[in-house]
C-alpha cells in the first residue's frame, strides 16, 4: 500500500493539534453546561426530503447509498418510508435539532435549552476555513408556542463567555456583530421596498462587492429608487456599542419619512441587547446594521462573530432568532441559536501558529523499565500513580535509560521515574524521579509524589 | 410537517439518557488518558477501495454521492484520485487508523498509543444491540517494524480498568475472554489440519450451532477426521483463570501427538497474560480457547468481552493482535487493540434500566425571576454562582414562584434561588435558596454558597 495522501476538505489533526481541538471542545462544553444547556446528539443522517427543504443547499448534500443494496434486500430489511426515499448526511445541526424536537416534543421540557457538538458535511469546494467535513458547536433555546425575547440577549452572551474563556489559551478576542431583522424589514417596508428578502440578500454582499454595486443592484434588480438605495446603504453603515446606534437609526428613519411599528419594536429589542451586553460582555457585542444573514428563516436578532485580526476568515459563530424552527401542525416551536464553527476556528489557531499544546501525549510520567523481568515493578509504580489520577505510561522496552529518557522527551513528557531496585553494587536503590527539562533527579514515593498542577495534564497555551 | 418517526438502527437519546452516554464516554476517555493513550479523530470517510479491501464487509458500506454532482463540477473541484473513485463512511476505526498511521508515520512517535472515540456506520439489518450508526471507543498500540508482546497484556488490562471504573454507576461486571491465535494455529497444524482460517471460522460458530454441527462441518467442509474434529472441540472446551489452562492444553496436545513450536510460543504468551491479569484484574480476564474472532488478520492474542448476566448481547469489547496493521512497502506496523461498542453497551444499560442520571439538565440551581424588570438581578446571581463553577440557569419567565419551582422540578434541578429584593411589605428581603426536595429554605450569599458535591453536576447512578 502506497503512502496515502490527505483528502482536501476533510481536516485531520496530529496528536498535539488534536489536544488543542479537544481543549476547545471541552471548554465550550463546560460553558454551555454552566448555563444549563443540555447536551444531545442526533444521528448523522436525515431523510433527503428534510435536507432539501431549503433548495439553496441542495448541491451541498452528501447522499448515502448502501453498496450492492438490491430492491429485494431493501424490502427484506423492512426499511421505513424515509429510508427508502433516501438518506443524506446532515449539513448543519439545526435541521436535525428541529426534527429531534418534533419527534420527542412529548418528552422534552420547554423552553428547551440544548447544546450539540458534532460533525457536519457539505459537498462544497474546499477553501481556507471552509471544509467538507467539520465540527460545529451549537446552542439553541426553543420554546413551545412562544419564546420570550430575553433569550435573544442570553444566547450571544453565552457564546461571548464560551469564546472569551478561550482567551487564556491564546485565542484572539472576538467581536459579536448583532442586528435585528425587524429593524431592517420595518425600515425597508417603511421606505416602500416590499421585497425584503431581496434587499437583505443584496445587502449581505456589501463587504464583498462594495456600496456602489449594492446600490446598483438594489436599483436594477428590485426597482428601488436612488434615494431608497441610498437609505438602505446609510442604514447598513450604522454600527456601535451603545444606544446611540438606536438614536441614529431613528434619526435616519425620520429623515426618510419612515414610520413602522416593526422598526420601533426591533429598535427596542436591539437596544435591550446592547444594554445588557454592555454590562455582561463589555466591548464584545457590537450592533452592526449591515449584518443581514442571507437565510430567510430569521425573524428577529441575527448574529455573526469575527475573530479580531482575522476578519477575512469570515464569521466563526453565527445564528439568529427564527419564529418557526419546526411545526407539527398543533404546535410551532420558535427558537434562537448560535453555532460555532469549531473546525474553522481551530484550523486558524493552528495554521496561524497562535496556540499550542504543552506536550503531545497525556502522560506526565514515563516509568522506566530496568529489565524485562522487573517490568511488573514498573507497572506497579504506574498503577500507584494512576490511582491518584496522574497520567502515566511505562516505557516500551528495557532499553538503556538514555533511550528511555529520549522516549519521554520526544513526546514532551516532563518526568521519568526510575523504580526502586538493586544498584550495580547490589545495594538497594530507592525510587527516583527525574525532571528531564531541568535534569533534577530526586527520591520519591509512588504513594505520595505528584507533579505540579501545570505539569499534570497537557496544557494548551498561547504560542510565544 | 408531520411528527417524524425514528429511523431503525440509528439510535438517539433523550437528554437524561445522553447524560448516561456522555458519562460513559468521559469515563473511558479518562482511563485511556491515565494510561498515556493519545486521542485522535479521523474523518468519517475513506476511499472505497480501502474500505473494500476485506470483501466480507463490502455489503455494509455506505457509499457517498454528492447530490447533483456533474462530471464538469467534479473536474472543476479538482478532486483527488481517491475522491473521484468514490468515498464511503468508515465501518470501524481500525481501517481509518491504519491509513492515518501510514499517512502521518513521519510525524508520529512509535510505539504509538492512541484512543479514538467516534461514530461508525454499517448498512446492516438492525437488531438488538446491532445498529447502523454507533459509537466505538478504540485503543490500539502500534509499533514501527516490531511490537513487544507485553502490549498484548497491557491493552486488555486497560479495558478491564475502563469498564471496571463504570461499576460504580451500575454497569455490570465484565469478563474478558482471551485466546491466542498461535495456540489455535499451532494445535491445528500439529493435528494435520492446514486450513487454519477455515477451522477458526467454523469454531467461531460454536456458541451458535453447537459442538455436533461444528464437528460435522469440520469433517464435511475441511476433510477433517473424526478424531481431528474431536480434538478441535476439546481444545475449544478449555477455559479458566489460571495457569492450569496452559497445562490442560499441553496435556491435550500430548494425547493427540501434537508437537508445534508455534503452539509452545502461544502458550507462553497466553500464560504471561493470565499471570499478569491475575494480579492486576483478578477475576476479570479468563482464558477461553474457543474464542476465535472470525477475522483473518489476527496473529496473536484475541479478545472478546461479555457483560456478566447479559452474555446473549454478544461481545461489547473485542480485538486482538495483528502483525500487519498497515504497510507502506518500507515499513510494516504491527499492532494490538480493543474496541468498546459504546452504543451497544449504553443501549443495554438504558434498555434494561440498570443506570440512570440524577437529573436531565446540567443546572444545579434555577434562579427565580421576581419581575421582568429585575431579571438583571437574577442574572447577576447566576453569574456569581457560575464564576465559582456552579451550573445555573435563570427561570424563563417572571411567573408565580410555584410555577418557577415546577420548572426546576420537572428537570430534576435540586435548588431554586430567590434573589434579594423588596418583600410585599416593602422591607428588604435577603437572598434565599430552597432545596426543593426537602423544602428547606435558607438565607444564602451568591458569593459563597455552594451545593454539595453530590448535587453539583448531574450524577449517573445505579437504578434502585
Amino acid at each position: 500500500m502506497a503512502r496515502p495522501t490527505p483528502l482536501s476538505g476533510f481536516p485531520e489533526w496530529l496528536p498535539a493539534a488534536r489536544i488543542v481541538e479537544q481543549h476547545v471542545l471541552d471548554s465550550v462544553r463546560r460553558t454551555f453546561e454552566l448555563h444549563g444547556f443540555v447536551g444531545i446528539e442526533t444521528r448523522a443522517v436525515e431523510p433527503l426530503d428534510q435536507l432539501l427543504r431549503k433548495g439553496e443547499t441542495s448541491k451541498e448534500v452528501y447522499v448515502l447509498k448502501r453498496l450492492q443494496a438490491t430492491e429485494d434486500e431493501q424490502a427484506e430489511a423492512n426499511l421505513s418510508a424515509a429510508d427508502k426515499q433516501g438518506l443524506g448526511l446532515h449539513f448543519d445541526l439545526t435541521v436535525p435539532f428541529a426534527r429531534y424536537v418534533l419527534e420527542n416534543a412529548g418528552h422534552l421540557a420547554f423552553p428547551f435549552k440544548r447544546y450539540q457538538i458534532q460533525k457536519v458535511w457539505r459537498g462544497e469546494r474546499p477553501q481556507d476555513g471552509r471544509f467538507r467535513e467539520f465540527v460545529q458547536a451549537d446552542i439553541d433555546v426553543v420554546g413551545a408556542g412562544a419564546l420570550p425575547y430575553h433569550f435573544e440577549v442570553e444566547v450571544p452572551l453565552v457564546m461571548a463567555e464560551a469564546l472569551g474563556a478561550l482567551r487564556a489559551v491564546g485565542v484572539p478576542p472576538v467581536r459579536i456583530l448583532v442586528n435585528n431583522r425587524k429593524v431592517a424589514e420595518g425600515f425597508y417596508r417603511g421606505l416602500g421596498l416590499e421585497a425584503v428578502d431581496g434587499v437583505l440578500q443584496i445587502i449581505d454582499k456589501l463587504d464583498k462587492i462594495g456600496p456602489q454595486k449594492v446600490a446598483a443592484a438594489l436599483v436594477a434588480d428590485l426597482g428601488a429608487s436612488d434615494e431608497q438605495a441610498q437609505a438602505c446603504l446609510e442604514l447598513a453603515s450604522i454600527s456601535g456599542e451603545d444606544l446611540t446606534v438606536v438614536d441614529r437609526v431613528r434619526a435616519l428613519a425620520q429623515t426618510h419619512g419612515v414610520e413602522s411599528e416593526l422598526l420601533d419594536e426591533g429598535l427596542v429589542e436591539l437596544g435591550a441587547l446592547i444594554e445588557a451586553a454592555a454590562v455582561r460582555a463589555p466591548g464584545v457585542v457590537v450592533a452592526d446594521l449591515k449584518i443581514a444573514r442571507g437565510l430567510d428563516y430569521y425573524t428577529g436578532s441575527v448574529y455573526e462573530t469575527v475573530l479580531v485580526g482575522h476578519e477575512e476568515l469570515g464569521s466563526i459563530c453565527s445564528g439568529g432568532r427564527y419564529d418557526t424552527l419546526a411545526s407539527d401542525g398543533a404546535n410551532t416551536y420558535p427558537g434562537v441559536g448560535l453555532s460555532i464553527g469549531i473546525s474553522r476556528l481551530v484550523s486558524r489557531l493552528l495554521g496561524a501558529g497562535l496556540v499550542q499544546a504543552s506536550r503531545s501525549v497525556p502522560s506526565a510520567v514515563v516509568v522506566a523499565v530496568t529489565s524485562d523481568e522487573t517490568r511488573p515493578a514498573s507497572e506497579a509504580v504506574a498503577t500507584a500513580l494512576r490511582a491518584r489520577g496522574i497520567p502515566v505510561e511505562v516505557a516500551p522496552a528495557a532499553a538503556k535509560f538514555g533511550k528511555q529518557i529520549k522516549y519521554a522527551d520526544r513526546r514532551g513528557v516532563p518526568f521519568v521515574w526510575f523504580p526502586a531496585g538493586l544498584g550495580h553494587d547490589g545495594e538497594p536503590v530507592a525510587h527516583q524521579v527525574k525532571d528531564i527539562r531541568s535534569g533534577e533527579q530526586v527520591e520519591a514515593d509512588p504513594a505520595t509524589w505528584e507533579p505540579s498542577a501545570d505539569d499534570w495534564w497537557p496544557r494548551v497555551l498561547p504560542v510565544g
